[in-house]
């Protein structure tokens, strides 16, 4: 797969390669919380795919720019010009990070969802979309004012081509298309042939949006190697959660949409017309997408997190994450019970995002247990994914309540999964105790028991 | 005005009050900025309508809290817990410090602008807009799929009445309608009678939402007692600059409509469905409006805010900054060159925001001197509020380019003013520099020349 080449190395292989770099500082990495069984251990932050902790570089330079924080655009103090160059320094710094083309506009948003939002009104006239059923909500939902096409699930990265192609070719009118593929499952964490959509995308006339949110933190990608035409990702699974996204790529639609957000800062002038009216005339440039005073703290932390992962050498901090997988992979291997969910099998090159269920156990509860007796934050649910965790699970969509709602007892089919998921910030010591809690819950079961309330799974003191 | 009743105090009064608090503390109250003149001098932010500076006790519990950030909603492990239960007491604290009634609903958006949009998104179908001229374009431009009609600009808040009685009554269809007022202009700093106008809306039919952006941060207010469905604010006026913003008030029309963005957060459930689309059933709480993962951390800052203030006692914090006012007003009123913008007229009730021209001055080089010269950072321009500005003014639609582009040259008639503003944080040494420095430049004249070079004013070496 073109983004992510070589990423099914064994942990045998990694553990003995001198190169393997120590895991990156993050916050939180000294927090202990209680056990219900006694005492305090570390936390084990296994839960990156839905928000990473900060590295600590993004909070140290977040903190020393907070005392110069001050207005952006048209302030004429010091700290506000200071402030400007800063949030437009990390634009050119994030379009760097992407390996954006020249005239590639990065657009700050608040989040993945939010960016995918912004494009989705940005759509032309008469545009269809193209999404896979597999993509979680953020990518499959922004598209209400367009015609969607929903694709089935492929069964492997070369099927997922042919689908895309039988569809984009079979497209009547033959308008303009626009295809919304994820970088790297956050279900499955498997990485999608994402080069070779690009190709067939524009081979047929369209134009393909790269949602990365889980792949940025990952991997290094390329706008321009990819050959995507935008692409999507956001803060806070990128080590810097402060409220800040990006949309970044083509130009053209951007410029021709109606303004994202109406107000302040995208307007360039604004005048009451005889008429009683008011006319405007909207910014051409990123502005015109991000009315309303920028978040300068959350723009300039992503920016703080892509020169430390550059700047950490972030192929080592892949080499180390295959190492965890590996480690993950093996370990769960070794536990019959387990079932982990893939779309494309064992040999799909990954992130470190893994998910499964366990014979005989609710996995809101195993969940639970793993919090509760060893201090693992992992997630169980259905990730905002439910068509692809339902056809993943291999349950009727009538199966299933809320996102997340445990609703089958131990014994019964699993109506959602467990997720484990891990970074830049991650120590041996965390997927170790993982494997090893999955092997005691599994083997000895838990010690407490555990009960829903008021949606969320607690100890059952009773 | 039923917001703030005895703004218009004197400093004189003022100063002999011995309940006069000390400023809260904030982030870069030491900072030093280099003058153009030579040497370094403590930065005086007066700039707080754009955005205030962090109060060191938001900043204080961001820190503590950040070691424990983790994903909110549906994590099973404890900091994800502990995160989620942070993230909606947030909401129970903003909740409890707006004053909202019962029923209402907290929404976290990311500014002001984004609460507004969110709002204009939400309109039932034919709501007509009612808005004055003098609004700021965050809240004149985002009902742009409704019919807006653009009230003329007041010269007493009981003209604001009247005028918008009047364009009620007349207005045809007599249907849904909505009125969006400013609590506090950012360029005149003048409060607008909010339970007038809230009285004058509901009597006719209509609904109102109050932007507090300029409010909140100068004044307590009830959502309740100024009977107003809406209000919408930003956390980076509120001393909690970390991308955030709240739209709080009846569920109604939220609840019923699309959601503001479509993605993961917002859905319930979201299946396939037989004919090959998908499915979506939509949350019916806040949660409705907020796609995508929460800023937890922007949410919670608004939070410590609310709580810093209330603590702090805020009418004791009214009391210090009507002194301010008083002092800026008094200063400036012996510089004849010198005239403020206002609509109201002097014994209008007001915050903190004062903007103003000089003869003989263009503004941005006068804003740009006392900068380079003083170390004061102060606005110009039109401050994302064109009409109003070009009304007060005086000036032709036509004669202004860019917003904040000085345009006039000296001597030649103002084409943007100079906005000095100012809050909870501001020592009385920065007022009274700032008063100093006006009379001086007015006096003396600048030390050093200015240029526009890149749209930016700046010291002309040459």
């Amino acid at each position: 797969m073109s983004v992510y080449p070589n990423a099914a190395g064994t942990a045998a292989a990694d553990a003995a390669d001198p190169s393997l770099c120590a895991p990156l500082p993050v916050l939180g990495r000294d927090v202990t919380v209680p056990l219900v069984t006694g005492g305090e251990v570390t936390y084990a932050a296994l839960d990156y795919a839905a928000s990473a902790p900060a590295l600590q570089r993004v909070w140290d330079d977040v903190a020393a720019y907070a005392p110069y924080y001050g207005s952006v655009h048209r302030g004429a103090g010091y700290l506000s010009q200071l402030s400007t160059d800063l949030f437009e320094n990390s634009r050119a710094v994030v379009h760097g990070f992407l390996g954006c083309r020249d005239g590639d506009q990065v657009v700050f948003t608040r989040s993945t969802t939010d960016s995918l939002n912004l494009l989705a009104a940005a759509l032309p006239a008469g545009c269809e979309v193209f999404v896979f059923e597999t993509e979680h909500h953020a990518s499959l939902l922004p598209w209400r004012n367009a015609r969607v096409t929903y694709l089935d699930a492929p069964r492997t990265p070369g099927e997922a081509v042919r689908t895309l192609e039988h569809a984009l070719a079979g497209r009547d009118p033959y308008g303009p298309a626009l295809v919304c593929v994820t970088g790297a499952s956050n279900v499955t964490g498997e990485v999608w042939p994402v080069r070779e959509l690009a190709a067939a995308a524009h081979a047929h006339g369209a134009r393909i949006v790269l949602d990365a949110a889980q792949l940025t933190p990952h991997h290094p990608l390329s706008v321009e190697e990819l050959d995507v035409d935008w692409v999507a990702f956001s803060g806070h699974k990128l080590y810097a959660p402060f409220g800040s996204g990006v949309l970044a790529g083509r130009a053209d639609w951007l410029r021709e949409a109606e303004p994202y957000l109406a107000g302040g800062g995208a307007s360039r002038t604004v005048a009451r017309r005889a008429d009683g009216g008011v006319e405007v005339e909207w910014h051409t440039t990123a502005a015109r997408h991000e009315a309303g005073s920028p978040n300068v703290i959350g723009v300039y932390s992503i920016a703080a997190a892509c020169k430390a992962l550059t700047e950490a050498g972030f192929d080592r901090l892949v080499a180390r994450e295959r190492h965890l997988i590996a480690k993950v992979r093996e370990g769960l291997a070794e536990v019959p019970e387990v079932r982990l969910l893939s779309l494309f099998g064992d040999d799909a090159p990954r992130v470190g995002v893994l998910s499964f269920v366990v014979d005989g156990w609710n996995s809101s509860h195993f969940a639970a247990a793993l919090s509760a007796e060893y201090g693992i934050g992992v997630r169980d649910g259905l990730f905002c994914a439910h068509p692809l965790v339902r056809t993943l699970l291999g349950s009727d969509p009538q199966d299933v309540g809320e996102c997340g709602a445990p609703e089958a007892g131990p014994g019964e089919k699993s109506l959602n999964a467990i997720r484990v998921s891990f970074g830049a910030g991650t120590p041996d010591e965390h997927v170790e105790r993982f494997v090893r809690a999955v092997k005691e819950l599994v083997r000895d079961g838990a010690q407490w028991k555990y009960r829903t309330e008021d949606g969320r799974c607690v100890p059952d003191r009773g």
